[in-house]
């Protein structure tokens, strides 16, 4: 018997674009062909994109889907590639049995298409509801295996999540016999989740008595980012081929003939791992052009105040869209320091950006001439007039606005609404402020280790943070130093570990105490208004969702009268 | 035998304030022990206030709740009122059985406190996770099902989604051969549901063969209203008692004794129903009253430019905290008409306001002296420095700003981002332009019928709506008549109706074409800031999360080469 050949078609969807995405699956289609494949296998939802949230549950976007995808079956045959058994996720309907009549359930499916024809359709049974994923609220789950035969050979279907649940449709692919086990994944990237996928794939691969081909979507769709990596594990757990991340990709690769499918082939093309820092910078990168791409927009504006956040937003924006689609602003005050000025023009130079500088006294003026204010809200009037100024020229111009504060930042409530929270996608929201100077450190490096010019101006990354709000302010005059910082809010917001957590790890109390206060005021300024600055950007960690309104706060510590 | 005294404790708690939650417990306990009753049951969720949403995974949040329950069934005994059964509910933890050292996961639980002690611990079975609800996110499903003796009666206990799923256990009880079915809810407000509640009880109350009690919480809670209406349903589906909608109040029924427990009594305090409109303001009023409360603020700052929505949100507001906590701030422009002035003045007067006139001029001409804008960006400019005005005086005086944006112009966009749309709570935000007219008119007459001064001005109600951001301009330059948009997006917004599902119910292609044009458009720019205004306030109807990026659209009208 010949091996069969396995393409793996890692690409990047957009939610709701049925023509785009079934337009990517004819063209990787007849790329797998060329290459002589069998079997090619796309990403998870690949007709509608991903996540797709409540449109689920729209009927006449489900009507739509079925159409495009029918139409895509019939445009394979026509272009004589019906022989290439094609995998692709759509939304799929679910029929009651026991009530008839009952409206119909979306589904997340998988659709087997050959010769013209959609020949089976796979429902995903475990429908994941936690951290960043919603599908028990708009799908209905699957109840049905799904073995196909490819060339006399039999391979098992299942949808990203069955892989990850014990039991299941996979642990009845043991007693199905399977040669193959095909899983087709929107796997949102995070930290360190490349490792996890192989070892649990590795697991499943000796649980079914077979490889595992993990075909992953990539790109950035809303605030989640999908970085690729897609995979083949042996029968006994290694790992034969990687794609690379961030990148459309078509792995290969041949699925030995039976009798030596349990022997496990020399590695082919491993792509290589990336280093951490150049895995996130790529990550945001990947997120904003996505965001950007998908929402039709050219070209971006940003503040730029000469400090890092600013300066790395600005880096990555040029990475993302090219430095001459960047429009940086410089919006001076009577607190702004010179080095600062200096700073932001060098730094839109080094990127080849649209550099403009617009004093921002003249308005902070006109209102504190009619209004006399003083205290924070003054201060957060000459955020408010630089959130206006940006507004004013996306409406005049077109550009999308950058927010550019980073996760310490907000985590704590450093941060005005309506002023410096104004804009539309917020790049740094998952990156605290520990790792905006590594990022920064590494985009540099990387930039001098291609003989390129250092984006970041370098006075930008070793100045101490500034808000420049009155004269002489730094951040650490409000808060503690940012390494301890972000040590802390890792503990208290990532993990939801409790006060007495927080001690029992050796943290000074003190500390403690400050950062908790903190974060709480920082969550209930943001609940106060919920109609501003909502942050939804990168996702990297978990995605909590907490009540506006609570009164609840982590115990405080005893007072001397319970200590006596 | 004799009759079994019942009470249910119909209040309003708030999420994560044990404190406050647990000594309304003690007080309602005492009036009902007052009142004779042997059972008080309280809301779903009553120690820890409802929603929680994501505080449920905080294990110190839990081991917080726990901690005052116990610390309640202590204290309950140390007042003499050991003897009551009170039925609570809380947060509970589920612990594998099958895996052994598993993190514990949070349940929703009711819990039965007598003699100073925990008694008995149900948790629900049924997590709706649709609409507003994601309980399948956060708990873990009970399995087993409840039944109480008290005073040697059966009384089966499930909580809120379980009376509205068939089987479970509600089916269960039949065969338990209980005496009464006790329901504990936090049910939302929707239009109409009043009715639903208790045609559903009525049919397990035949389908049990037993008496059904439902109580229910009220108040607002973030963007939720919870209207009370707790009500007993004789076991043949008759209603015997109802508690009013909107405030808290204890409902007390004898159950009675066994013989006569199919024979329906005759009904005791009914309390009237509401009419259509007063029900939807006292929602309103109810939603913002308890946003204010629980997020601690006293007094409330809005613009007010003369039109009917500003006035509106200034008669509720100053219905939910009084009208000397109401900032009414006026602040014309070159465009606002003398009649625009008189009739903010007017109601601020009739409202006993704090009347402020801020005109707009000196800040707009500072921006438009440095920018130069023209078109749209001027006319939001406009709303800019209007919203920056809100802010100031928020920032300065601690007033909490309202958004007066309806329900219509927000849905096509007829609003500008950072400008009117600034605020931490807009009143009117599930409220269509139709019924804005309607709750004025309802206010004005309920005033009338009070012998007290309609707080209104008549000309705010029947001038033709304008933005006053032209000359000249009026809503019906850029929309349809509010009658038929709101009717155009009723089908589509909340039902997800089709293009062709609108054309088939008979409305002209032209304004459906322009309707869904506009949403579309307005829903894609509400994507692009999503650090914006995101719209949370109340939920009357559907919540629906959409993906922030989406290509996909109603097919639109054929065109003519395809129609030849």
């Amino acid at each position: 018997m010949a091996p069969m050949r396995i393409a793996l078609a890692q690409i990047d969807t957009c939610v709701g674009d049925l023509e785009a995405n079934t337009e990517a699956i004819l063209a990787w289609t007849r790329r797998a062909a060329a290459a002589g494949a069998d079997l090619v296998a796309f990403p998870e939802m690949t007709v509608t994109g991903y996540p797709i949230e409540d449109l689920a549950l729209r009927a006449s976007f489900r009507r739509g889907a079925e159409a495009a995808l029918q139409a895509t079956a019939a445009r394979l045959a026509a272009e004589g590639l019906g022989e290439v058994v094609v995998v692709v996720g759509t939304v799929g309907e679910h029929t009651s049995r026991e009530h008839a009549g009952a409206p119909a359930r979306p589904t997340n499916q998988a659709v087997v298409l050959a010769r013209g024809a959609v020949h089976e359709r796979y429902d995903k049974h475990h429908l994941p509801n936690y951290g960043v994923f919603d599908e028990y609220r708009i799908f209905a789950a699957g109840v049905d295996p799904c073995v196909l035969e490819v060339k006399g050979r039999r391979v098992g279907l299942v949808i990203c999540e069955d892989l990850w649940q014990d039991g299941g449709p996979v642990a009845a692919m043991d007693d199905a016999q399977i040669e193959l086990l095909l899983v087709v994944n929107a796997s949102p990237f995070e930290e360190g989740k490349t490792h996890q996928r192989v070892e649990l794939a590795a697991r499943r691969s000796r649980e079914v008595g077979a490889p595992v081909a993990y075909v992953n979507m990539i790109g950035g769709q809303d605030d989640l980012v999908f970085d690729g990596g897609s995979f083949v594990i042996a029968a006994g757990g290694a790992l034969l081929a990687r794609a690379p991340q961030f990148v459309e990709h078509l792995l290969v690769w041949d699925l030995p003939d039976a009798a030596t499918t349990t022997a496990a082939p020399a590695p082919a093309a491993l792509a290589p791992l990336l280093d951490p820092d150049e895995e996130i910078y790529r990550a945001v990168v990947t997120g904003l052009a996505g965001y950007l791409h998908k929402n039709g927009f050219r070209s971006v504006v940003l503040g730029l105040s000469g400090g890092i956040d600013s300066a790395l937003v600005a880096a990555m924006s040029a990475d993302a869209i090219g430095g001459e689609n960047v429009v940086g602003v410089s919006m001076p005050s009577r607190y702004s320091s010179d080095h600062s000025k200096d700073d932001a023009a060098d730094l839109a130079k080094r990127l080849g950006a649209d550099y403009r500088v617009q004093p921002i006294k003249p308005m902070v003026d006109a209102f504190e001439g009619e209004l006399g204010l003083e205290g924070v809200a003054a201060e957060n009037l000459q955020a408010r007039v630089r959130g206006m100024i940006l507004m004013a020229l996306s409406n005049a111009e077109g550009h999308l606005v950058l927010a550019t504060g980073n996760k310490s930042e907000l985590a704590v409530g450093y941060s005005t609404i309506y002023g410096d929270a104004v804009g539309g996608y917020a790049p740094l929201k998952d990156v605290d402020k520990s790792r905006v100077w590594a990022l920064a450190r590494w985009r540099n490096n990387a930039a001098v280790d291609a003989g390129e010019l250092p984006p970041i101006p370098e006075s930008s990354i070793t100045k101490p943070p500034s808000a420049e709000l009155r004269p002489g302010q730094v951040d650490q005059d409000s808060l503690p130093p940012y390494d301890l910082l972000d040590e802390v809010l890792d503990a208290y917001v990532e993990h939801a570990e409790g006060r007495a957590e927080l001690l029992a790890r050796g943290f000074d109390p003190e500390v403690v105490d400050r950062v908790l206060a903190l974060v709480d005021r920082a969550e209930w300024k943001r609940r106060q208004y919920p109609l501003g600055p909502k942050v939804t950007a990168l996702a990297f960690g978990r995605d909590r969702r907490l009540p506006i309104t609570t009164r609840w706060r982590e115990p405080s510590a005893p007072t001397q009268e319970q200590v006596r």
